[in-house]
């Protein structure tokens, strides 16, 4: 059986680590492309793919190619790569909001299948330094798209020991990852901002709240940019349920309190 | 050198926790109060104390009294408590929110030195089950009172291995601790109610974010309901940030967004 070749442009943090888990696991022959000569020499010196360079061309021959700059940057890329990907063969990506990546990658006309796709892992290290090939493990991977042509994305997927993880659009992808993720990351940086002085006596509460604030800044621009509406709505969400505890503590609301903590206890428990 | 003694009323997280760390470290004889006599016993067999018991009068022979129950039974035993402890030894607690407390110990009348006292610790296990010797190692203590009277407290408090803290009153300690521990209580519960369905995808900032709503309940109902004050005026410097912070994302503000993002990310790589 000849391996799939997967080729992967951008080796970030993300890019890197799927190159990595490839590789390591044996299921596929990984090609790296990147922007910069010195990345691409490195990923080949960390043995985590067979062949990296700068030259787009490359991905002619893979049989999956991954998007994997950062979101701002890729939708730049695509009128430039989709053209390049072999009729047939799957294109997606790992960008964190969807709307605009798949809107752009629908006007390229490209004669690959379109899968777009959203791993939900990583860690506060950005670039070739984050690279972790167990990063996907047991881990979220969203995938939007015809699924029965994405059988070997998805093989690829488990493979490396995310969970294929199917939606329906890219608008519900965002409007979810807005509520899970991009809001506790905004609310990260504004705990910042209040704690001031009274950093000195944080417990763990706040140090957990606020672990996310030390990412790699790009990255999160990327999605905070690409994904103002459902942020916007999903904050409004929030503090519409912020100000119904806040009022419920004033009134000394004990029972009603109690209740909400409980099932909000109960579900966490079960993440 | 004869060790000092040390009574805890309440064996419950924190107060079994500090019995053990007292015990394990051979920095003083331990006896504790508690409501059940279920509760001694458990205790006793743990081995994390030298005597244990129901009866209050017990705490006479006492260097340091410490107050260990939730911060709502703690101002009903007050009254209680306070004619109890000889002069010139020192009466602490370890309750969450300091204001009500200090104005009920003061109320007292007691002829001991006041100390009023935080651990900024904790797990999210209740009672005995969560107790632990080394939760209080490098966390923060913080001491309210008169620092010169303190000398054995503060000894003890650094031998089980926190930073002692002091602070200059009950509220300033108030409105720190809703800034940095009960406003991401708050947002933890108001984050799992807007989660719904989005649960499955979500990644670890959304984990961490809300990883204390799996706390237990009354411990936390006990400072959400006694600091109502300081946690509405720290919720709304938090919605007046997360307010700027989505104005900015609206208008694509980019450059003002990453000075926040890194300024934000650099305090939080010290802490």
């Amino acid at each position: 059986m000849t391996l799939p070749t997967v080729a992967i442009i951008g080796l970030g943090q993300i890019g890197g680590s799927f190159a990595a888990a490839l590789t390591k696991r044996g299921l596929a022959r990984v090609i790296g492309v990147t922007r910069r000569a010195t990345t691409a020499k490195r990923a080949l010196e960390m043995g985590i793919l067979e062949e990296a360079g700068t030259d787009l061309d490359e991905i002619g021959a893979a049989d999956v190619v991954v998007l994997a700059t950062p979101v701002r940057t890729l939708l730049r890329q695509i009128p430039q790569v989709a053209p390049l990907v072999r009729p047939g063969a799957i294109l997606t990506d790992v960008g964190s909001t969807k709307t605009e990546i798949v809107e752009a990658l629908r006007r390229s006309t490209s004669k690959a299948t379109i899968i777009a796709g959203h791993p939900m892992a990583g860690n506060e290290r950005a670039g070739l330094d984050g690279c972790d090939d167990h990063v996907f493990e047991d881990r979220p991977w969203v995938l939007i798209g015809e699924r029965r042509k994405a059988a070997l994305l998805e093989r690829l997927v488990a493979g490396v020991g995310a969970r294929p993880t199917w939606m329906k659009s890219p608008r519900d992808h965002d409007f979810k990852v807005a509520r899970v993720s991009h809001i506790p990351y905004l609310l990260a940086y504004a705990l910042m901002g209040t704690a001031e002085d009274a950093i000195r006596v944080c417990g763990n509460s706040f140090r957990d709240a606020t672990r996310v604030a030390a990412s790699d800044a790009d990255m999160v621009l990327d999605f905070l940019l690409t994904n103002a509406g459902p942020i916007r709505r999903s904050a409004d969400e929030l503090q519409a349920r912020l100000d119904a505890l806040l009022r419920r503590i004033e009134r000394g609301d004990a029972a009603g309190l109690r209740k909400i903590l409980l099932r909000a206890g109960l579900r966490r428990s079960r993440i």
